[in-house]
């Protein structure tokens, strides 16, 4: 997290005197300027609401907005000097504000404090990422349901512990999927309902004297209501973590999707071929294609669960109200949000582009007597064995199978039924894959039908 | 979470054998034994959908039915023979069931597998955790109401970084933690509703071809669906990892309290008394109590965030669906949720045991110019100064207090006049403690009225 | 880390009173009981030295050392009564003691305090895991080499993301853990010397004005020396997340052993065959083999790691000297310590089991065109191509072979010159993949040779 | 870590294409530039050897050599592009030296590929914050030093549960910190020595069959010794995470220290008084130092143990050989190094500004009955109090104490004779604080002399 600034700076590092440290370790300018856009809209509203209540006169407000506007726009065309001596974007804004308006940009700081001002700049830019990981979320759900409809009855194993266990189909593999990532959103959204509480006019902590309207300023930003109490919403960090907490678990799903990713590419499995662009070559070995973006965004659940241990270690046992600590939230928030929205943009990307290998599938889907617990649910069902006794059988038939070196589909009636007489024609029309996860009908199982009947269900739910 | 027997079994580990090393790492029923009520509700519900779907006779699911509450009798009742040879909770209650009923015992894993039976008990021991932490952090809100409308008045220091900064009130201060807490709660609640899906049907990764009803499971078990993938519903642990956060997130904010109460029962602050039951005390030294209960508060974020770094870490690049890596995810759910409920019980009653040294925090909040931002902002709204000059007078004032060894208050109006001739009389008005926080009338300020509105509102909110 | 008697003692929760409530959060001897036997020891030691510099008297010495001896055995034969109320294991051996030998069991604890004698207790404790350690990953080491010189020239792939890049030997494979499990042994013998120094007689935490002996006591228990800084004794922890380290550094080398062995036991590898000992079946598949043991070790990182996070995060910030957050260290060390010394038995029996499947290793190494390096650097050492030039005919031969659906050695030299005229008949000495390991003759590469010479300087090593 | 350049590419995130996306997610150049000096320092050592062994000849060698200074001077003078296309610091910089000699640039790769690059630019860039710690390191060391000297006998409450103990010496206290931070560096000196191996031609992964000689080029670049096997030497990052584990130990000492000048900081403490340059005021109360940098210092601990547990998850679970995953690794060790080595810089700053307030110690020493355990010391040594019963006497004095008002010196001799009438005038020799800290002269303990022999013991030992 460190820029190139502080890099720089402290290069020479072991030379530098106090007042250089104090400078390197105090200074939050290098990384919070990325609150720019939110701290001019935090002030926009303070002056318009200083203005409504009485506080200032309407001709200082509108020349502090107009003068912030001003200062957005410099900002935007990078031509706007930061100054690590003024600390940070607050200080900044409200020094080149000066300089534009004059002594009326000292009357914007009237009923609040850089405390509540910080954590409502913040809160403001995290509620942008969750809007942006939403959009994110859509477009990724999207392209698996595409996915997923493609090949709705396109067999594969299912596996469990790597080993294949039952057939399954393609659509029911990438719907999984759906519905985790699905999770994510929800718990997105509920995570931006929570959180949207405006902090201003808390002050440094205590509230103000001033007649301020926290209504009309949390209106004015998007916000559902003020926060309920002063103390807490200088010291509050729950919304960063809570943040974290999402994108987390949402890397962690990215995460196994990526292994199944770089497991399927390999020459072993065949599954899938991932496109040009999201894989690299061998400049010698052409036909060689590194899975890359599959291991990175494998990969990214690091430093995103790190950023959560690293806010969470900082808030244990800090006491009320503010403290110099909670300077270490920013770094870790955007971090995380700039690798988790990466990490989803990527992974859209591979979705969109990939190709499932239908032919290499169905060819595993179809060894590995994967219909096994099909023939021992058909002695259950149809023959009337009892659980335990249905497996025996069935065990004794996979051995034959395994013997004759076949699978159970070309074991003929007559082996079958010199294992258990009761076994009768029938038992073929589930011993293949297809049959096998057509017969699978139950809700939420593999069964075509079912899977078609969910993406249905999503397509609707996602509009 | 090592329990005795394992640690007794692998006393002289290395002589140990591989067969009694695989047992040692693969069994499970030294800690799923805790799953015993929800494995057997889980069984009793899918015995009486195999009746009516059908599947097994009425007369064996009644058998199955009554069978299961013996055992679950047997187990309350620690007579029940736990077998590690059986690995894990499900085969042992089976194995009791088929003693009990004979070969009906059989019939009841029709249609369903360990996996998805795993899923349904850990979700609904999860769920049971949830509904206590709800009423653990109902009671802890109470405790805390009491305390802040007790003092709702009191003044006390506000710090920012352990300075005093302005005076709050006490009703304020514990008005803040019931925001904390209360936000644990809404998290917690939207985790339940998140959660509240049934796995049960899945079967092992693909569904099943038996008839079942997984909507009748579902409700029998007070599920509000079945989840809607069947290679999902095997393979999520989603709701245990968001468990562990909303558990992490409210025990960070123990340990925030609980480092207040440390420092605040120092000789130094004397802000609080502790009670005797919350304090350990010293044979030598009678006047002596330690916080240890809210040392250990502070602590338990540790255990809690840890359980949540490890099961993230486990589940990390999981292909689907199930995994026995996914057998990790219990010891650490169960150690959290113990430690999360007997924190928020202890914190209660410290709570509701301490007492507020009044006289301490007044003398505390009346020193070091609390009023000083008061003072400036009197400046601002009644002579009319500018911000920053206001700010400039105010530190000339207390340079001028500190000189002379007195408070803001203790000055003579001459002697701020000497300083800015704009100062009148009423500036006194601003300069008590007791005014200082009664003019904090901004939305969730620290005025008296205002704490006491949010006391009402949020008994309001609880009922 | 909970155990059966707590949660029993919680079952009721809700209900419990504060007395109850605090006995359960403050009480250690729940898990302390652990160090019965390091207790004793230094109690003992502890003894010897007041008899020793006449703080008591010989015969009272005598009497508590046989006394300890005596609870000692009690205990190892499981018919000492723990109590909860005594809170501790140096309370409840005490108290036995002075049932067993009357008042002079109250001079024991002259010259020390509980602070010192845990943290006695626990470093203690911890020095028998290191040594424990060092053990097993002695024959884990063992394991390796033995699987290594059988195949030191059996040819696999050797894979980078997964896919294949260039072929090495089997033997070069394992002892690339060799080197791994090596460095884990380096660091623990470095934790090991560095933690090696004795707390006890640091009293509570000022040291003490009796005339003790530091010395001896270090040198009875096999300290190296006291510690030199009696507030440092009683505070540090340092040992404990050390120890944590070097097992979780361990643990993610043998999740990564782990993972392999997942991947190389799955249908589609099948480069492996695991030994019925270390997998699990499944009745309905008898061929079927779950790698149950290598998931399981796969998954202790997470709370192995996870135990270090927890003891990181209770001694952020914590004052000196002993805070009661301290008392959570031991339930985590425990627990990381029982399941990494598990994981290295697990995975050295495995090993021990293991069967490399030769023909499939050769076959995949065989395939993919893993000899293109050797092609280009035969191209840039025998035909003089400067090294970009040589990865274009390589690339332009790969994808001729590919064309022709056949691997590299089986082109024609005329195919090969019609692409670059100065390849000779010497290159398909290069390309066959035997051909390819035993040319990697640099230090430490994969030529069966240097395989063999890292072995020989191993076995020495090991002794 | 998220660098301006990549923040603004990826501003209009939304609308980037798949190449943008892969661009933005596998190119490392963005971080990695700060590895120039390495990896050039590597390419000169490895192009010696090249030519030394005859595989490329002296002339061109000559030329890599020349031509590598002019591009690390240009990067140095910060006249160098870097580009994106060049994906990392490698490629920019062969790319350059490919412009500025021509086509003997070309032969430099030979006998090693990007995977053993970097692995050996990263280790020495790592090897290099190892050694700029040890000079922290010390330089933290002897500013302790200077402190503990001059206040080797002043006396301050010893804590424990941040309640008062024991009367201890500053001087004692300040050495304890000597030996955490003693710990660090022996810690840091055992992984510098483990990590100091060469992993320069391993080359993909397999070693090479040109004639290289590894032994040179380790000696060139500082190296003890080549790694002994290619596989590991492309996939190890053991050094970054033990230098990760390092710091993070070193980090929590940090903490603790920042938590102890917070509160000593405190209106309420007034133990030390902060200089300004560590501090920051406020406007408005020119009195008031906020201890910003100690909060600081007490948060960094969250980033750096935050990146060991990014790069423990990382890699978690990584078959061999090379990963992509492995390219998380830079920005996480970046990060921590920059911040730990920023915070043992500014908290030697700190320490050597600092004032300890000697009367307020000794006058928080002298309040709180802190010489009770010397009186029942006394009981025990003088007196022949069995040890309980001497607590129990002691008890009833300091009760009596504190009904009077008085502390335990202040008693009369009768008024102690009357509780236990062996008590003689010799008990006031240890009742004062100065004699009570005098008189723990066991080793280690806080007798002044005790703490003068320790610093002696630090003198010689720093030389």
């Amino acid at each position: 997290m460190s820029d190139t600034t502080s890099n720089q700076m402290w290069g020479g590092r072991f030379a530098a005197g106090p007042d250089a440290i104090m400078e390197a370790i105090n200074a939050s300018i290098g990384f919070d300027k990325r609150l720019a856009a939110q701290d001019i809209a935090g002030s926009r509203a303070h002056a318009a609401m200083l203005a409504a209540t009485g506080i200032v006169k309407a001709s200082d407000a509108e020349a502090m907005r107009e003068g912030l506007l001003t200062v957005l726009s410099e900002i935007e065309a990078g031509e706007f000097e930061f100054s690590a001596a003024l600390e940070d974007i607050h200080m900044n804004v409200e020094a080149r504000l000066k300089t534009l308006i004059g002594d009326a940009a000292g009357r914007l700081h009237t009923g609040r404090s850089r405390n509540d001002q910080v954590a409502t700049d913040f809160r403001l830019w995290v509620r942008d990422q969750l809007d942006a990981g939403e959009e994110q979320l859509l477009a990724l759900l999207r392209a698996l349901l595409v996915q997923a409809e493609a090949g709705a009855d396109w067999v594969m194993p299912g596996f469990t512990h790597l080993q294949t266990a039952q057939p399954v189909t393609w659509g029911h593999h990438m719907m999984a999927y759906v519905e985790m990532f699905g999770r994510d959103l929800s718990r997105l959204r509920d995570a931006r309902a929570r959180m949207n509480e405006s902090p201003l006019g808390a002050a440094a902590l205590a509230g103000t004297g001033f007649p301020i309207d926290r209504e009309m300023t949390a209106e004015a930003l998007g916000f559902d209501r003020p926060m309920a109490n002063s103390l807490d919403a200088v010291s509050d960090r729950d919304f960063a973590l809570e943040f974290l907490s999402v994108a987390s678990i949402s890397a962690m799903h990215l995460s196994r999707f990526a292994e199944e990713l770089v497991i399927w590419s390999s020459a072993q499995f065949r599954f899938v071929t991932l496109s040009d662009r999201f894989s690299t070559g061998s400049s010698i070995m052409p036909q060689k294609k590194n899975p890359d973006a599959a291991e990175l965004i494998r990969a990214k659940i690091g430093r995103i669960f790190g950023a959560n241990v690293a806010l969470m270690t900082v808030m244990k046992g800090l006491p009320l109200a503010y403290s110099k600590d909670m300077q270490e939230d920013k770094e870790q928030v955007f971090d995380a949000a700039d690798n988790w929205l990466l990490s989803l943009a990527a992974m859209t990307g591979m979705v969109g582009d990939m190709s499932a290998n239908r032919a290499s599938l169905e060819a595993a889907a179809s060894s590995g007597f994967s219909t096994a617990t099909d023939l021992a649910d058909w002695l259950v069902r149809e023959a009337g064995l009892p659980f335990r006794d249905a497996h025996h059988v069935t065990g004794t038939l996979v051995a034959l199978a395994e013997k004759k070196g076949c699978d159970l589909p070309d074991l003929s009636l007559s082996d079958m039924q010199g294992v258990h007489e009761s076994i009768t024609e029938g038992v073929f029309d589930v011993l293949g894959v297809h049959n096998s996860v057509a017969s699978r009908t139950s809700y939420g199982g593999t069964a075509p039908a079912q899977v078609r009947a969910q993406i249905a269900r999503w397509k609707e739910r996602l509009g």
